[in-house]
């Protein structure tokens, strides 16, 4: 019997054992079974060990949704090597940043980002990415177990301090992660789950590792298009989606039949959903389940029912049984949103290792949340005015940072605005020299930032409005935009 | 974040926040919401704390499946103290040896077990058992988190020497075990998982908590009764349901009515289901999923799904994703089936603490069984040729050493006959003194062993077929006993 603690297995060795002839993924119109993604993924890892990939060593993934993501996960897994996600919408500099600050070694891409990978190579000084697919490996013997304190990828996330940091997700924080999700919404054997968010971040990336855990279907769409997800709702059996508020309008939008009952949760996150918005997807038949989560604790935290929705407009819901939630200040009142549990990363990722937070045990997210006398969560503010464009995090700090950059800029603001496509956008009050013109800084950040963290709308005022002790009234800044 | 092993919840205590109107038990025509069971349990931990339960500390349950036998399940969980559910069907003598061995220190019954309970309380030496349900408790603070490693409750199962011992089972083998039966047969928010096999065993105890885990809801049957169970599968919603063969039969005999969709799994364990009584049950909609397990591993182990089934009969099926399994042959021979992973027991419970068990970190069953080339388990001898009798386990070494306690038998050889309506009972080969009656031994039998465990069928021989190395050949006993 166990003196120590246990395993976990490897579970797409697992699933190639007792479901080899079940669908794995559902991607650019190919099915693929556990068998042959089993296969794949061998194959894949033994062309990564001959790059010297290994055990604990990272490997880069700058790649669109598609076949060859799913397989370059489960290719580190197997060689026990730790999957470094990165986001498609980065500049060259942003990705070198990620790629020497964690460490990689490695750096995969598929045609389509070849060349973005290797400029980013470049600035890294990492060696020339490996453009996927890859012939001839050799497969490696299947992986049968892990350790659950293994770290599984690190995902680089912005921050409150500007810099971007890599939490680091283990094997159980995934694991506890889809045991959560399964003990709230269900899990059922025939279950097809779309992702059409990008696999690069935890959002996505959970789909992938939830459905070979369940030993169920991940169906993977390159990109967001409305008339497709309706589609693979309709006709590909897709019983469970994930998206942002934004999609599920676009998607309400683009047709008016209503959906089939297979279609038996859509999982929206990055913010409440409106009451109209709510009761238009009802009426069409798509079971709404909002959800608050993050990078950190490996997607979902708290989730609202559709049966609790509409009594508990704008809310969030009640945590995951993964998962301890609080709100650090008295009850009722608003305070930061504190989240504690098997579904937790251990820390961010520092000089090569894991480096542990110490303090009290609970992950202190810097969103500001309210409890309701019935324990539902509010989210009032994400962590320091977080962003949220079209599904992305932007930190304005990180954005605020590189405008300051800039000689002639003495002090920026950012918030987001309003936008009826992104959700929210981007823009800046800055303070510049005299007869600077802001229109040039659009220019100056091009190199810098990722496109969606850019400004879409600069203002230059004389002054930042403050408060008493130095820190910017980022609501006056706001009304600075007053037609978003 | 975390730097420790993290924490589970307390699951009632989760599921009483999130899910307070959900039904959490039904039985005896009551339904109890998660709140109300929480309210119970906590009142009963007050009135437990009052006797001197506490953490780590033993309370022993001897009660018929039954809303109080839930109760007191979460009541021990909120104090933390250790479940030690008692067998009914033992005697006085063997359930004092489980009092004392354990180190039980209060005893709760039911009025209908309140005498058994005294007797082996007397026997023990443990004070008067307290009788459910008990008035008059103060309440105590809910229960917020377990460590994994906690011990939750210790269940004798007879093993191979003919002592029972005590298998400690873990908080984090129960969410382990939720989780492995889970991502196999699904979970839906909405299941109903009705108990009718004792819940002193862990394939009942184990329903009580994946049904918490989950959120769902068990429904508790004193007894199997096959028109009631049949009843609770057409009327009650109820869509999971655990048996073992010779119940599946008598519910197919009991009517010819098909049975509802909504029945979405029927776990049949304790042996092979024959392709008769499989085709039969398809036939009426019951999807029956075939099982191996054991008290040390927290109930299921490896499956059969029903698409498989009649491709593989008489096969145990796969393993759980929690679960390894091998067999120790080479492949495609028979050999002692391997077990490890986060359900298996940590060891026996043994002077107040669990011994370690050392070894190689796997559980050795103690089973035979093979693997055939698709990876299929096929169970061929129980370990030691377990007897299995109305689902329960009969070990032989035990009704053994309590037949050469007389006198008068000078050797005692047991094995298991086959039997229309317990799938097997008990029949024993004795050397006895000259002139003695071998009929007497049931008398002798009485007070030392349960009901189920004695010889249905005595017979005296001159000597017990041997193998040249001193070995009882249970085979030749067997057919002592032509006709069953």
């Amino acid at each position: 019997m166990n003196s120590e603690a246990p395993l976990l297995p490897d579970w797409l060795t697992h699933r190639a054992a007792v479901l080899p002839r079940h669908p794995a993924i559902v991607a650019g119109g190919e099915i693929v079974t556990y068998r042959e993604l089993h296969g794949r993924a061998l194959r894949l890892a033994g062309a990564l060990a001959e790059m010297g990939a290994g055990p604990g060593r990272l490997v880069g993934l700058l790649a669109p949704n598609s076949l060859a993501f799913a397989e370059t996960v489960h290719a580190a897994m197997q060689l026990g090597a730790i999957l470094l996600p990165l986001n498609l919408r980065l500049t060259a500099e942003e990705l070198a940043y990620q790629l020497r600050d964690a460490g990689a070694e490695v750096l995969l891409c598929t045609t389509e980002t070849a060349d973005a990978a290797a400029a980013a190579a470049t600035r890294a000084g990492v060696r020339e990415p490996v453009v996927l697919p890859v012939e001839g490996g050799a497969a490696i013997a299947p992986r049968e177990t892990h350790a659950p304190d293994d770290v599984h990828s690190i995902i680089y996330t912005s921050g409150t301090t500007g810099s971007p940091k890599g939490a680091a997700l283990t094997y159980g924080n995934y694991w506890a992660s889809a045991a959560g999700s399964a003990f709230n919404i269900g899990v059922s054997p025939g279950d097809r789950w779309l992702a059409c968010m990008p696999l690069f971040h935890v959002g996505g990336l959970s789909i992938l590792l939830r459905s070979v855990i369940y030993g169920t279907t991940a169906v993977i769409h390159e990109r967001f298009e409305e008339a497709a997800v309706n589609r693979a709702l309709r006709e590909d059996g897709v019983s469970l989606l994930s998206v942002v508020p934004t999609m599920l309008e676009r998607m309400l939008v683009a047709d008016d039949r209503p959906f089939p009952p297979s279609v038996r949760c859509v999982l929206v996150g990055g913010g409440p959903v409106s009451e109209e918005l709510l009761r238009r997807a009802m009426e069409r038949g798509l079971p709404v389940v909002q959800t608050y989560g993050l990078t950190e604790a490996a997607s979902q935290v708290a989730t609202l029912a559709p049966g609790d929705a509409l009594a508990h407009l704008g809310s969030a819901g009640k945590p995951l049984v993964t998962t301890e939630m609080r709100v650090d200040s008295p009850p009722g009142e608003p305070g930061e949103i504190l989240v504690r549990g098997a579904t937790v990363s251990p820390g961010y990722w520092r000089d090569g290792r894991v480096e542990p937070q110490g303090g009290d045990g609970w992950l202190h997210t810097g969103d500001i949340g309210r409890l309701d006398g019935e324990g539902f969560l509010f989210v009032l503010d994400r962590r320091d005015d977080l962003i949220v464009s079209g599904g992305e995090n932007v930190y304005p700090a990180e954005v605020e940072a590189a405008l300051a950059g800039h000689p002639a800029v003495r002090a920026a603001a950012v918030v987001g605005i309003p936008d009826q496509r992104w959700g929210q956008v981007v823009a800046a009050a800055v303070v510049v020299e005299p007869g600077f013109d802001p229109g040039v800084l659009d220019g100056w950040l091009e190199v810098r930032l990722a496109p969606f963290k850019r400004p879409r709308r600069f203002v230059a005022v004389e002054e930042l409005p403050m408060t008493a002790n130095g820190k910017v009234q980022r609501r006056f800044v706001r009304e600075l935009f007053p037609n978003g």
